[in-house]
């Protein structure tokens, strides 16, 4: 299956295409979408929105998957994301694309193996799985997502549940 | 000029058109976007930003007003907010429309004079204001938003500010 990862930020947006088997991986292309910080926040989310449009125009994926939001830093940052966030997933139900959505634990569980692995340690895993050394620790916290829907999708066809 | 308000919810997005010199102010159009609290959040945000947009290709306004983002109660549904604000504010963005953002302190002041009036304290004000009883509180909110808008704009107008 082809699986859009997205790793939705206010100032970075990490976005990551796999087809998947479930345990292979390959990555067809990944970026980052980068906004200027002293924009007005509806034009960063416009170039956000445009941008991720053309990634999913481009690469027609089957599932789309994002992380779920957390606010456990500071609320601020969370709102921003937030608003981004909705973008994002407009951008997903807009081209019809079905969407999965993972806590940072499960994405983490998935390719790491530990939930509370670091950032470097899931870009470390995510070259390992895909063979692939991405340099953006966004563009790879993105295929760890699209890995983790992938993998979870997997074992629901395996059990019968999908 | 024309001013579209916006007063965002992921339950009810109240909007409402005016006309206005700053002082006067007349209702061209109101209404509430509401969607289903059990469906996918994606799905809810794809139907306020369709309704959204076609409002804003009706009605044509030259200027668009929200409230800002306030997290003073329940984080959780502050955020669901902010994923409906993001997808607010780049409907307006995509339109090309100017944005005015006011804390709900002067939203109250604008309207009714007091920055801690109640819901219904500023429906009353925006029937007194603008001679039409509405109903919704929600459409009520959003024409007190661009009445707020209408207002600081002709201020800054009159100062020479803008």
């Amino acid at each position: 299956m082809r699986v859009l990862g997205i790793d939705c930020g206010s100032q970075h947006t990490g976005w990551g295409m796999i087809e998947s088997d479930g345990r292979r991986h390959a990555v067809l292309g990944h970026g980052v979408i980068s906004t200027v910080p002293r924009d007005p926040l509806e034009s960063r989310l416009a170039l956000i929105s445009r941008e991720l449009r053309a990634v999913i125009a481009d690469h027609d994926p089957q599932a789309a998957a994002v992380e779920e939001v957390f606010y456990s830093q500071n609320v601020k940052t969370a709102l921003k994301l937030a608003h981004v966030r909705g973008v994002v997933l407009l951008a997903i139900a807009d081209a019809g694309v079905k969407l999965g959505e993972y806590s940072p634990l499960e994405v983490k569980m998935s390719v790491v193996g530990y939930g509370r692995a670091e950032k470097h340690q899931v870009q470390l895993m995510v070259r390992s799985l895909t063979g692939l050394a991405v340099e953006s620790e966004d563009a790879a916290d993105a295929i760890a997502v699209a890995i983790c829907h992938a993998a979870h999708s997997c074992m629901r066809v395996a059990g019968g549940v999908a």
